[in-house]
């Protein structure tokens, strides 16, 4: 590994000076000739049976172009379970009901966005309001109202997971505890609220910008709700300001912007309002999970029974990817010799939740995590040690689910510990204060496939020049994490090119290659980053057909790219410079330009992903006794992501996990009434602060995963899970409230320490 | 050939909609953020040395963001012929000297076209003015003035061509003439201004957005006259309004536009006015023709010996092409058994002239279709008879220069007589009307290399969907002669799809494969066309071999796309839809998507072209006595160009041609004292109105031309050649006026009948 030219180095992203110039051009940036606005009218009423909708006045408004209800609408429901078509749930604007406070009702595309609004305003409908639910409980007892016709209990999903014997083993557990925790939704808060523009072509082409991570599933999903064929549409991702998860499924507004462009053959604009987001946005999935966990007396794992309930809102949006991947996390960590999980997706009169970084796993392992540090503490053993004991090591199996290859578990604990002065820390702070760990694992991409794509799950297209440099064409989308960034590291290294010799275009369905399955799941840098590699070795083996031939070399010698040339390994005279070389190479093809396409779709990797990251965490916090108010004063981190690609990006994704963890822990959350979300502006609804970031140590556990791409994995959304319980454990170290229920606000510490 | 499905049917044109409905975006439409507008001063003498170039009050102008001189550039000159560099003889801003009026000298770059031209108005220049010379015979004098001093005598470029034996050959004849020819400059007159955007990003690389025959040349003059790498470079044709050989260079607003953006970080907006246009805009090379031709009493051709001197103006441009193909073309049509050849391109100080449509041919055979009218009343030969006795047949070859594939040429003579009434026409016409002949011969693109590319010279990548769509993407331009129309039916022909499953990219050299030399000499049908042919064949052989697995068929059946299907020829039930088949194919890659590129290079066609193209034309005019106006009552055509791709397509080409035919044969020409352009408007330069234009009648005399694709070759150029001779000939025949030296204007026809 020491033999990287670029891979390990901090390289600055290739977007920084855009953006840091204000030269960016993201979505709502864009102006078309012609171009109308639109805006959407959304349901005020929780639960309820479209009568009639009297778009008249509306579209008798001066500058009012198009008016459409789901009545005009095809009506094709979508989904991203393209693979069970029973999960998919959603119609792009509501047809007969609404379910949710903000429900898409009905659109309008005028000449400016204030006569949208306007005529949004001159939209009559008249309801007949339902009874609404908008709690697990109530939506799972009998005789509850009914969301779904076809979901007649209103639990849409269900998943099993089990393994060894669970009776026996808890019959055999020396220490055997079941706790019960709840966990909140939250906003993705991303900076760029929804954005997208829809151009329709004289041929009835539509070209959708949209503020997404998923191109290729927008392109799909936007296809069927219009009944066309997938490559009419074409998806070109502007720069993107953030996603978390929040913006990798078809909207209503990319629907309506492309059903109206098509209508009036104008292009049509949405851009959504911070209250539209946090009203309606996808939001995370709040959960009840009840965990049972055995133990031997020396501390020894011995079974694990979790059953978890998911609040999915109206709709199903990715709860069924929920389900599934929070009874994954909950098998890992630790070794669970025996396992049962239990998992179901329930229908409530709320805004869906969706994807939303960690997917699963900050809910589940808030859970395991804090059950953990409260087992530690009635063990006597250190909560560190405990873990330690347990911990998954390289080559661990789930049966039938999951291969741990690479594993630097034991390695982040201890580093932690030692990065914290942990052992002392525990015993020797000031009162007030305390000091707590927690852990995570993540995955690194998806392996399932519910979206059902025909193509390769990532691919690259490579095309090298005389000129020496490279075009990189790739379907993957960078949406502020950096995967640009990276995916050019990657090439330049297999080249042995700089950055600058590299020009990449990505994330343009029609132009760059099929396909990419998207920003999600961490699997941009392990996939994308595959295919980048397999694409330049088949240049590269060109480029070293050129090379044996000019110096007539003997079949045996290993060859390589570095510095700018191409040549025999250890004999560096033997070689031409990369553009000679390139040169040289399409001399041999006649004057034919070196391109090559690479894939990568993972296979023999069980059902969850190709590989696993790990990481450990230490919060050190001082709690006010008079107010309640929680101040995190330091986090330590340490982490496995494999070789670290570009350490600067993955030290912004430790920075921006912490802040969203933060927010998680202590103050973000949702003030809802009767389905309807009061807190709906920045005002309101609390994020962190920049000054109320903790500074932070960390270090990075380096591990070789054959899996990935130079040995890397995810770095992107596993940081974002121990910051909750790792807080809500030092919380309880401060002051001994143990939080059970996400967020840890002062009034709940408040009451715990009275206790 | 019964059996295509497109080919030869009456196919729209793709760009017909948005050119009617005025959606399509030329360059001049494009407006960037922060876009500057610039403008070029202009030399006011035709020769003379730089002194000095004060633009310190045209800086000091608020608005004014960059102001450029020649000195400011790298000073790397440019011209298409790379191979030789010591013809590239042009600097993008004048360095030192200016050797006409219009040469470039300075550009401005400022908020608003208004303010550029007060800054360009602001620049003083000190000249020493220097001698000029305006025609080609004081050029050549001894102590003549010099405009490049690498070219003492100002005959920058000499070609010879020889075969048989001249001197012995017109011993022999029984008839001999010599006659000299004179033609003149005519303007290109496209409808849209050149144009160009320039961009650079803050890496440093250039985009250029420009109204451009030949994306590939420009991007890599480019590139070498800014110091950069050509793939630094990305240039995008947008909708063209024309360009008939007058947009294929790099021009001096492209250099300074990429110049300016790169120098002050914000996007650059050339657009030439009209004037611009007719002042310092390329020309059609005026020539000196002087032309010897022996025959046998009976008509045989013996000997032909022909020298050209090309007035080329200030620079060689395109005109040493022009002294090659015009050797060329003198010997084709007939079979010369013995031929010389001596061309010499001549600088004088005047607007340059470039490549125009016909390029070199309708100097060329303007004199030697004259000439052999001349001859046939002389012999005492009907003219068309004439011709057909000598005329080129199927297989002729021309010594090292060229072969005769397939040839039309004494069908279209025999067909263009029985249209016209030709045999009665030229005995029973009223006073004042005759009614004459002229043939053509062309190339289908050049097989010469002088742009020394690296590339093949046309590439096709074509990928096909399970959604039954195809893309083809091609860097072949589009400038309004129907490229992208011609090459979807071509690949929807192969793959059996409609024309609306195909979309296309084109032309833009970041995107579309490497490369396309562009749109010149009519070769892009043959070029870019068997490109696709290719690329579609391995997509075909692809998705065959998916059927034959699927239908387990024996390998002796053959197979075919047609009508969205793929299937066993002769047992169209052993297939499945196109759609279907892509998605088998496309499982049998596991995924992988169908993309293949394909190439064409000329090879093992001598010098100049892979296939030519043939026709007859006969025209009847009127002339007033009184007056001595012309009236083109009728135009006959009969032509060649292999298999008829779009019908309406071809049409449209022959309704230019004429347009532009009659333009040259009557009254277009510069006025020009002293090296000054004197109409430099559309009121002043005098183009055939729609009112001008005759009715027609036209056959295609369809051959196969094996080279071709389907069997198509040029339909784009060669007509626009036998106009100008072919009325020359009927004006003879009405009047006894004889024009040798073009345009035939009402004075010369008066003065000559009064001989």
């Amino acid at each position: 590994m020491g033999q990287f030219s670029l891979i390990g180095k901090d390289i600055p992203r290739n977007d920084a000076r855009a953006k840091a110039t204000g030269t960016a051009i993201y979505t709502d940036d864009i102006k078309l000739p012609g171009m109308l606005y639109g805006k959407i009218l959304r349901s005020p009423i929780p639960h309820a049976r479209i009568l009639n909708i009297d778009v008249s006045k509306a579209l008798a408004l001066p500058g009012v172009k198009c008016v459409v209800t789901g009545q005009d609408t095809p009506k094709i429901k979508y989904g991203n379970w393209r693979l069970f078509p029973a999960t998919q749930d959603e119609y792009p604007l509501a047809v007969d009901k609404v379910r949710f406070v903000g429900d898409e009702v009905a659109a309008v595309a005028a000449v400016d966005p204030d006569t949208a609004q306007e005529a949004i305003d001159l939209i009559q409908v008249e309801y007949e309001e339902l009874p609404a639910v908008f709690d697990i409980e109530s939506a799972m007892k009998k005789g509850a109202p009914i969301l779904h016709d076809e979901c007649p209990n209103n639990v849409s999903v269900t998943r099993k997971i089990e393994y060894g014997d669970i009776r026996k083993a808890f019959a055999k557990a020396d220490y055997v505890r079941q706790d019960t925790f709840r966990v909140h939704a939250v906003s993705h808060a991303y900076m760029e609220p929804c954005s997208c523009v829809a151009a329709c072509d004289l041929d009835g082409r539509i070209t959708l910008w949209t503020s997404t991570q998923t191109p290729y599933i927008i392109q799909c999903l936007l296809a069927s709700t219009l009944g066309m064929r997938e490559n009419d549409i074409r998806v070109i991702k502007p720069y993107v300001g953030g996603g978390f998860g929040g913006k990798m499924e078809l909207r209503p507004w990319e629907f309506c912007a492309a059903f109206m462009a098509k209508k009036t053959g104008r292009p049509v604009k949405f851009t959504l309002t911070r209250e539209e987001e946090l009203i309606a946005g996808r939001r995370r999935h709040p959960m009840k999970l009840i965990s049972k966990v055995g133990f031997k007396k020396d501390g020894t794992l011995v079974a694990k029974d979790l059953k978890i309930i998911l609040d999915g809102g109206a709709y199903n949006s990715m709860g069924p990817t929920a389900t599934f991947l929070c009874g994954n996390f909950g098998a890992m960590l630790y070794r669970y010799p025996n396992y049962r999980f239990f998992g179901q997706h329930v229908y409530t009169n709320k805004p869906p939740a969706g994807a939303m970084r960690g997917f699963g796993a900050p809910q589940s392992l808030f859970a395991a995590e804090t059950q953990m540090n409260m087992a530690a503490e009635e063990l006597g053993i250190d909560p560190i040690e405990l873990r330690i004991k347990n911990a998954m090591r390289p080559g661990d199996k789930i049966p039938d689910v999951a291969t741990v290859s690479s594993c630097g578990f034991i390695e982040s604990l201890e580093a932690v510990a030692k990065m914290s002065g942990w052992k002392r820390k525990r015993k020797t702070l000031k009162p007030g204060e305390g000091i707590g760990v927690a852990c995570y694992s993540f995955i690194s991409g998806g392996v399932f496939n519910w979206f059902n794509t025909q193509y390769p799950f990532s691919a690259a297209e490579v095309r090298v020049f005389p000129d020496g440099t490279a075009h990189l064409l790739t379907m993957a989308s960078d949406i502020g994490q950096g995967s640009d960034t990276v995916l050019k590291q990657i090439l330049a290294e297999e080249l042995g090119l700089k950055m600058e010799d590299i020009r990449i275009t990505s994330a343009d369905t029609a132009i760059t290659p099929q396909a990419d399955l998207g920003t999600w799941g961490s699997r941009v840098t392990l996939m994308a980053g595959n295919a980048v590699v397999d694409a330049a070795r088949k240049i590269k083996e060109k480029l070293f057909g050129a090379i044996s031939a000019r110096f007539n070399l003997n079949v045996i010698y290993d060859m390589e790219c570095k510095d700018g040339r191409v040549y025999a390994k250890g004999r560096p005279d033997r070689g031409l410079s990369f553009a000679e070389a390139v040169a040289m190479a399409q001399k041999a093809q006649r004057g034919e330009p070196l391109v090559a396409r690479g894939y990568y779709t993972p296979r023999g990797k069980g059902l969850v992903t190709p590989a696993f990251s790990f990481g450990a965490q230490v919060a050190h916090v001082a709690v006010d006794k008079e107010t309640g108010s929680v101040q995190v004063k330091k986090m330590w981190t340490a982490h496995d992501c494999g070789t670290v690609i570009n350490p600067m990006a993955v030290e912004g994704q430790l920075q921006g996990s912490v802040h969203m963890g933060l927010g998680y822990a202590l103050c973000e959350q949702f003030v809802m009434d009767k389905g309807k979300t009061l807190n709906d502006t920045f005002l309101d609804y609390k994020i962190p602060s920049a000054l109320d970031m903790p500074p932070g140590e960390s270090v990075c556990i380096e591990t070789y995963e054959t899996e990935g791409p130079m040995g890397a994995k995810e770095a992107g959304e596993g940081l974002v899970i121990p910051t909750a319980p790792a807080i809500a454990e030092a919380v309880y170290h401060a002051t001994g409230y143990r939080c059970k229920d996400l967020p840890i606000t002062p009034e709940k510490i408040l009451k715990g320490m009275k206790k």
